[in-house]
């Protein structure tokens, strides 16, 4: 991220070349405008692309991890933070951070980027500056929603949004980055676990206190209650988004790749980015196996992200073998992290965004402090730099925290932070966008399958009668034989067994769906992220038989012989007489309606 | 796009150098065969793995906004058009965009892409720009796919995209791009804004024309249903790719990476090309939320796209304000776009690729003859540049409309364009591609869970006897203890109360299951992409209880009890008398079939 | 992938333009750490993060291919095969494959590769290497989940993971790319059509079979289930992002990006990649349209993928015609080997990880030394080429079989393989990681929905009294107007009309669910992935309405009015006489409890 770092390169041969042999007509013609390299802004670019392909990664794992009722809502905030992050990090956020520093403290406004210029050794564009940092700045802003995720307002979301993309960011990446008091100290933050993750972590803690607990989260008793995603598939494809990304994030913040040094750095970046990221991982599933006694699958995809950000800020200065500890420590706090903020705090962060990216981010910055190869306190045996590191996590977590409480204080007074209980509820997707479901089609309700209503036909229909039929002509006759509906619930590997049965015995039909049954199974318990998840309904499948020729004797032996086990789970067997069968395409009834297929 | 932009490299720094001081052999023994540009031929092929990456972001865009009985065809399409496309493309199209100008109209074809040349002053091979064009090829082709999505033929939807991949796109794109007319008087289309979105959303026009709407999408009295569809998850996925994507689409188009000029071009586009998108997201979003009440999920998403393809052919020619404005046009434009094609026109396009490859494609490049910085009306004061921008859109517009109309109305008079009313509701992944569902382990279905039936204990069970039981017999003894099923409708969120309560009493088992319920919910209206959704009816959880030992009183009045609130949505209680229950696990039946579990 | 091709590069070009002009110094000056080119360690960095990205299209491919109830057992294998792989890699795997050579068979152990140097022509850093590398490795380890999935258990399949990262597959990879005593014979495999893929397919086919088939995927007769996955969107995205990732994986196999000769290869590279998988995909589809009467997605996803694997051995030597012969085969190939194994050889590969990876694998290889234009036999008509090919094939096959076969016995005979007959019916998710369901909030139950229950109103809700209700008082009185339950089953596209017309006629509310039905429309047979799917359920929407003032008689008049067309799926309509009705908001009950609401 220091663009100073990159300060010989190999464009600077030839013209240095020619002005030695005094034929600066022809270095200009050859090469009339070599003020950039072409490898250090197409490696600033790239780190562009992929950066901004984090915000994906984001939206999977956000939306993954909470409920399909929210999924519209947060995919939403995470399109907008990008787009509000562009606007307003370009019209005001970029200069303060980037702009000439003002008593090391903020950089001097310079609206629309209308007036910034690359460093001279700078090898890319003010242009290709501002993309990569914009998507940086983005980052930071979308890690928020995460924690926030399913109960706040909308329009807040986007206030937030725009303060941090504007000011709150540009301040502390000012400092950092931007020439700033803790720049010029030596604090080394080489891609960000601070002042992009670390300000984006701080930021989810204060968003998700103000907010309070998702209703349903924590029992009066203190108790919590785990609340599953509804997407483990998009969660885990959003982690390996932002796995893949964050090979720019690290790699391409040398913001260079000319001379051996600066080569040799971006290759080691992706090797001690993908280290700690891999023993991360590894921990977290070893360590959540021991603790829960499986391996946790979201809390694994957490231990991911986990190392990425702790790897961050010393990816550049750290050994593969010390960008592995530093994974492993990531992966050990990361858990308990989660729990301690999740448990003790009780600050309900259903994407685990506060640990991830709050702790981990200072984590990352501190440890870089200890296992910096030329620096570190492991390494020289000197604090001095370790005490830096420190000092500019402590600060910038200070910051943040009093601004966004701040700026969220402000929200909530005016416009307020959180939709009423009743949206909280319903879901965001239906109160805040006005959608059914972000999944309408996968909802039990099949009436925009259906196609318009046929205005000829209804027209057609019996209207109301003024006065409806007495009671004693309500009941219909259903013929001599009596009709059963015959209703099985039973576990779902029990119903291949069962249909080819009942078939052998001859049903005109059945009715299956899958439901949720409750019985001895009580006990069947489940841990979710370190919570128990009280639940002892399990997936059965019901099937509705309406029988009239057959006796439910013959029905209830039938499945009996092919459902017995023994064990629990067997499933239970219902019957009813019922009044009427009408079938609709010949208009027979009772008996009839029951018997015209013929059996199988 | 213009290759000709790329006349001065590094590459001919030193061959210039050493041609001079006259040691040629060195020269080559240096650089032996320095035709290329690694850094050009780098920037091509990134681009052209970046732009090959959008064909994702279009079928998840697709797929998302359409019904999940579709799913597999919708994919099945994209991956169709683009695996076509790079066959035929190769085959015949690129010699007819690239082949030499024959009159300005067409190029000479070059079967097999085996005489192709690049230019002199390229910095890449022949093959790094054959894979770059076809990519541009195969995102004019699958714009198509979303526009006739849900009712055409299979077999016609890949005539189609043979048609514009081998012929329709190559000759307009040879006006703009190949050397011909276009290209001659001036037009500017950067990186297709006409010649890739506004070819693709004009097909789009003319294909759903032909089409006709989906059943059910209008009605006889000519409102308009909304038909959303099963993923706006992914549907945001596929908008956040098409993003990513379009950093190389429109930042590789420079086709160059060498020399000040282009870096500057390159790093400046990738800043154009994001603040437009940007702009014209949050465009949408106020523009929907003022229109509709809320901000729209779905439209916004149609918002990022409008203000990347309307940007697309002035990239590299407007300035980032310039950009911003594009972006804040396109956003209007589009949602407006959306509303006309859909409620005017009445033509139904189920994800808006007409508004948003059409009609902001036609907008971005007449944009660009307003906005240009150099050339641009608003800049010089002069309309020639503006009106050949005029004159492009209108010229391609004509051309495509014309060729689509005689493709299309070929396909309908011979294979036919559209599946019959049955496999429309059926779904075209049952009837086109035989599968039961693109999500058959979601279907309500559980069979294939169930594994194979066990023939053994299938061979044991009861066949049909000659003669059934007499009616009389039939009658189950339920015992002397009455039966009764009792059925819960209530809102999803009591049923934890109501889980707790039930069990508090000592009901032994219930079954759960989610339902659309329908009630006093009357007038909950929803908008989906400008158009009302009629529904009322809402997610319910359906809860049944088999009792004996209890009585439904009591049942009743405990439901009561924790479902009250006064409100609508409470619920409602059916009580209804079996005749016989029965356990299969203990063989059991009546009252004993319930109650041997002991209560919690 | 042969470091040896790049040996000329521009970075060379100017110090020994230097040297020759005695000025060493100034070439120190202008660049003084030389070692390196920009442009190959760009282009190895992008191959890596590319392959990386293949991991999440593994992931999205296996997972959309297989049952919701093992998502997120598939996705963490994934996870976790890449994060053991760099691991393993990294501490082991490395050293024996690019160590120094011992006898053709294996390269010198260098722990934690802290030894290892790049070639002194390699453009690129040692770590540059390492991690490219290491993403190779875990695409290996990784192909192998797909065939294993659904029944392995979770802490085997770690084991087997180490495995192949450390040992095995590091062992013939220095056969073919490490110095071994392959490529010492001149074995020519580019980016691994057998090094990496038919590696990883070979251990999946050894896998599979020592696993055993999925319950329920062959019947006790020999005929086979087909057991259809639950996500064919994310299969489709799965596929694209693998399609995406093969321009790193092939592309940047060059490990160089200077000299014409690089330049040319590479953008070759591209083209024939693409061509290979288009054609293949392309004749998949009408393969399959052919054999089973409709385009198959899901094989047609499959073929994809088969021209990808069969042209990577051989993308840098045949031309473009030659890739798509090679396409056009391996399409062939792979629609009889996926219905070979698994229906001849009854190896149950659940995605067709084999016939892809293995099959086509060995295929392609085989095929360079065909194709391959300037050594191929069918160029050169000499067979000394294609038989070293062939030889490679069958040396690291049969290695490739044996080491499997002891590392999958060691597993089974220590940890075990598989789980246990129930935890394959329950589902690796809940078993092996305590989730209830990755898509958990998709269940049909909606307990976590639902907030946690109010402890105050359960308090005061009954408790179960001390002597139950006497069977006598317990029957409700449903007051002197019958009730009446109608429940309707029909096709989905008829619930519009009905639901319309029955509003019409007064009803006061219903519940609508999608469910399976059962009918005369047996015999709706569907193929998948060659195998038949024994189902004739079909998607049936349910409607209960409970009805008190009107009849039961103008309710099944109206029904059959609007449902009527004499088709086959018209369907049923039962009614049953209920006992009482509540509801809980007013407390009204029977006739009174179904008035209230103003017909409509």
């Amino acid at each position: 991220m220091d663009s100073k770092k990159c300060s010989l390169r190999a464009r600077f041969t030839v013209p240095a070349l020619l002005a030695l042999m005094a034929i600066p007509s022809l270095a200009f013609a050859a090469e009339p405008e070599g003020r950039y390299s072409s490898v250090d802004t197409i490696w600033v670019l790239i780190g562009a692309f992929l950066v901004f392909f984090m915000q994906p990664g984001f939206a999977m794992v956000e939306t993954g991890l909470t409920r399909a009722k929210n999924a519209g809502n947060i995919v939403m905030k995470n399109l907008m933070d990008f787009a509000l992050g562009s606007i307003f990090f370009w019209i005001v956020g970029f200069g303060l951070m980037f702009g000439e520093d003002i008593n090391g403290i903020i950089g001097t406004p310079d609206f629309f980027v209308s007036a910034y210029q690359v460093a001279e050794d700078a090898g890319y564009p003010a242009m290709a500056y501002l993309i990569f940092q914009t998507v940086f700045c983005a980052t930071s802003a979308t890690i928020v929603s995460g924690a926030m995720a399913e109960r706040t307002k909308f329009s807040s979301y986007c206030l937030y949004s725009i303060a941090i993309s504007l000011l709150i960011y540009p301040i502390s990446g000012h400092w950092a980055w931007g020439g700033g008091w803790l720049s010029e100290l030596g604090f080394h933050d080489f891609a960000g676990s601070t002042v992009v993750h670390m300000v984006g972590g701080i930021a989810a803690l204060v968003g998700a206190k103000y907010l309070g607990a998702r209703l349903g989260k924590y029992n009066s008793d203190g108790t919590v209650n785990a609340i599953p995603g509804h997407s483990l598939t998009l969660a885990a494809l959003g982690v390996f988004i932002l796995w893949f990304g964050w090979f720019g994030f690290n790699g391409a913040s040398t913001v260079c790749a000319t001379g051996d040094e600066a080569l040799e750095s971006m290759s080691s970046i992706f090797v001690t980015t993908n280290l700690a990221a891999a023993v991360a991982t590894t921990t977290v599933m070893c360590l959540t196996w021991i603790r829960y006694g499986h391996p946790d699958v979201s809390m694994t995809l957490n231990g991911a992200l986990a190392g990425l950000v702790a790897i961050t800020a010393g990816c550049d200065a750290v050994s593969p073998a010390g960008a592995a500890i530093i994974g492993l420590i990531a992966g050990i706090v990361v858990v308990y992290a989660v729990e301690f903020i999740d448990q003790k705090l009780k600050i309900d962060d259903p994407v685990g965004a506060v640990s991830v990216h709050g702790v981990c981010g200072a984590l990352g910055t501190i440890l870089t402090g200890l296992f910096a190869v030329k620096d570190g306190l492991l390494y020289t045996g000197e604090a001095h730099y370790f005490l830096i590191q420190v000092l500019g996590v402590v600060a910038v977590a200070a910051y943040v925290f009093i601004a966004m409480n701040i700026i969220f204080a402000l929200i909530k007074a005016t416009v307020g932070l959180r939709v009423s209980r009743e949206e909280e509820i319903a879901g965001l997707d239906s109160e805040e966008h006005g959608l059914s479901s972000a999944y309408a089609d996968f909802m039990p309700y099949p009436e925009h399958i259906a196609g318009v209503p046929d205005a000829e036909i209804i027209a057609d229909s019996p209207v109301l009668p003024a006065a409806v039929a007495a009671p004693a002509e309500a009941a219909p006759a259903a013929g001599e034989h009596p009709i059963y509906g015959v209703t099985i619930i039973t576990a779902e590997d029990r119903f291949g067994n069962l249909k080819v049965a009942l078939e052998k015995i001859g049903i005109t039909g059945m009715t299956v769906s899958k439901v949720m049954g409750y019985g001895l199974q009580k006990g069947h318990k489940e841990m979710y992220r370190g919570a128990e998840v009280a639940s002892r309904l399990v997936p059965k499948v019901r099937v509705d038989i309406v029988i009239s020729k057959l006796t439910p004797r013959l029905l209830i032996d039938t499945a009996k012989k092919v459902l017995y086990t023994g064990k629990y789970g067997d499933g239970k067997i219902f019957v009813n007489r019922l009044d009427n069968a009408v079938k609709v395409r010949t208009g027979e009834e009772g008996y009839d309606a029951l018997q015209d297929e013929p059996a199988k």
